[in-house]
């Protein structure tokens, strides 16, 4: 008998309706001769509320205890989610993520999974049951509640579908799957059939939303095809698997941006080396997760050094940046959040050369000024200012013909 | 160092402030060297709003799931409220009925407790900490969520003072204590300082909607003395206590009345040994409980039973005597549930004759009829018309001097 994990984020279960949408299509699945696991994300806007109340109760808020209370949503979920299939006369059982066995780390608010311990699981699809798990929570190994932070439901079904060696993840979501670019920009933009992880993994980390970075790496790692697909409408999404290489690629498969980027400038650092190091030593012990970096070539001697991190990160990097000046001999900081980045992602790019060319091209075309570069195998990725964002993605979706 | 488990209900933790009211009161009951455990519900109308939601998605509503759905509520309390003492610079931290080590057999919805294994929340006491623990909950023996059932949270606090061997169990709810009656009845009803546990069993059994029968029963036997008071003006309340022998007792307590009890009437049931036996073992095993029972005097050879119960178990019972008519040879059914039972409670009554008398003088002076009557050696009931309880509570309040 095939298995298969569906996991439904809070949209596709946002109120009794849904929930009762959502029982029918695993009925359906159980009846058409496939085991399911389920796993569920808290409702709707349930943990943003959550996090509202919290901040309305006390301005100091322990990880521990944010976990505790974010981790009530999917229980909320789950049971409801486990009524609607017993009216539907389906045997159903709700797992908390420590009765599924999800063993983590002891690092609040962002867990990592350390083992997955599916025998309550096991037993319970043997005994037919249907068993419906809380997403984006575990039980660290000091046995306290934990939570795997942003996209934490999805990797929940992804190391459960890895563990029960299921043949497929279904990631329900409330778009019908993964475009060649943001459709509310480019309303040509198509559905994808088919992408590699790689090609997923860069879309994931350059602005795509649909799937969390880090349940595409774990899918990856545990070659579990994963498929994106909608709640609302059913159809067939979009697969998320290994690179076919009897397949002739496409040079590029996807145009995505992202405005969450900052852009920090520090001025007048003498061409020494080993200063750059100190500079990102600094802000590696500060957590920040540096992107891109530039280092302009140096003129009189000293050199404008410029990287790229999450907007979020931008006060501590400014402050790090600040405060290691007179070690760097450097003259000044300039912090910057106006900007965006603009990627082309494929694994055709590998042997095609010209992506590069073309997209300078389109970009100077359109009259979008590029501010940085970088590049992987399967990806370019062009720093530009945050307003010229949509012209670009626009212009790039045509240039390279992905309509 | 003095140890007390401190319990607070849904009002008392119903909005921010409110919970940070009494993470308040907890840092101070802290600060002035007594070691606490805090012991919450969930907040205000959650548990109501969560059992409406599920009868929006199913008709069909496993207990299993009814139990993990129900049991968010406290996590929601109890980490908010850690968050809070945390905002005042006391070390809290939340604990599930499973991390409490709060122990139950396997019946779902109203799980009895086995034990406690308190090994967890000593440890967080002796590291310093305030231990916060979900009420109503705990695990089964097969590793399932379970929920306690009515007045569940109070036998948390209960127990969890019992195995930690507290010096009190404070019980904060929205009014000031134990009251000689009902005061939205009785406006010149009196706060008791005092009352002994088999009063207040009583009046946890006729009517008084302070403390569950549970909870005081699980306090007796433990000899945990409770004191019930307002986390609203925070003034002392009412000590529920072991009976104080070298005290005068009062010959009346309290006067407590109940409009949830029916009454059934089976008529022209033969005059023979073992009939009655057959009806309340037909009642016992459909679990109604019986409270009053009466048999007239036989005349022409027939007798009519009747006895009350609780107005929930009405159509079952009178589904029972329907389906036991011709095995009784009785000759109809009379289901009344237009009924209340008021109640006389006080420990001195059994060292007191003359109650009894003053009662029914009272009653029948103020024009009131008595269908029924039951006693004990400290309580005196009688079952009255529903829309006559007011004026017999009132009366009988003033003629035992209460105020």
């Amino acid at each position: 008998m095939s298995l298969v994990v569906q996991k439904f984020g809070g949209t596709s279960v946002g109120d009794a309706d849904r929930i009762r949408a959502v029982a029918d299509h695993v009925a359906r699945t159980r009846r058409a001769g496939t085991d399911v696991v389920v796993v569920v994300s808290a409702m709707g806007k349930t943990t943003d509320q959550l996090v509202r109340l919290a901040a309305d109760v006390s301005s100091v808020r322990p990880d521990r205890e944010i976990d505790m209370l974010l981790s009530s949503g999917e229980r909320i979920t789950m049971s409801l989610l486990c009524m609607a299939l017993a009216e539907l006369g389906v045997d159903a059982m709700s797992f908390t993520g420590s009765q599924a066995g999800m063993i983590t780390d002891t690092v609040h608010t962002r867990a990592k999974i350390l083992e997955v311990k599916a025998d309550r699981l096991r037993a319970a699809l043997d005994a037919g049951a249907v068993p419906v798990v809380a997403g984006f929570q575990g039980v660290s190994t000091d046995r306290e509640v934990t939570t795997l932070g942003r996209g934490g439901s999805d990797t929940t079904a992804v190391a459960l579908a890895a563990a029960l060696g299921a043949d497929a993840c279904e990631i329900y979501t409330d778009v019908s799957g993964v475009f060649t670019t943001d459709p509310r920009i480019v309303p040509e933009a198509r559905k994808l059939a088919r992408v590699s992880y790689e090609e997923m993994q860069e879309m994931a980390a350059t602005g795509g939303r649909v799937l969390a970075l880090r349940s595409v790496e774990f899918a990856r790692n545990h070659n579990v095809p994963l498929h994106v697909r909608s709640s609302f409408t059913w159809e067939p999404g979009t697969w998320v698997d290994k690179e076919d290489p009897t397949m002739e690629q496409a040079v590029v498969t996807a145009v995505t941006h992202d405005l969450s980027e900052a852009k920090v400038t520090v001025t007048g650092v003498p061409d020494r080396p080993g200063l750059a190091a100190k500079l990102f030593r600094g802000l590696a012990d500060r957590n920040v997760n540096v992107d891109m970096i530039v280092q302009n070539v140096s003129i009189h001697g000293t050199t404008d050094i410029s990287f790229t991190i999450p907007e979020a990160d931008l006060a501590v990097s400014t402050e790090v940046c600040q405060g290691l000046l007179p070690l760097l001999e450097a003259t000044g900081v300039i912090s910057d959040d106006d900007v965006a980045r603009v990627s082309l992602i494929g694994v055709g790019m590998k042997t095609h050369p010209g992506v590069t060319a073309l997209t300078f091209e389109t970009l100077a075309d359109a009259g979008i000024n590029i501010e940085m570069i970088s590049t992987s195998s399967i990806r370019i990725s062009c720093l530009i200012r945050a307003g010229q964002a949509e012209d670009a993605v626009r212009a790039l979706h045509a240039a390279f013909e992905l309509a």
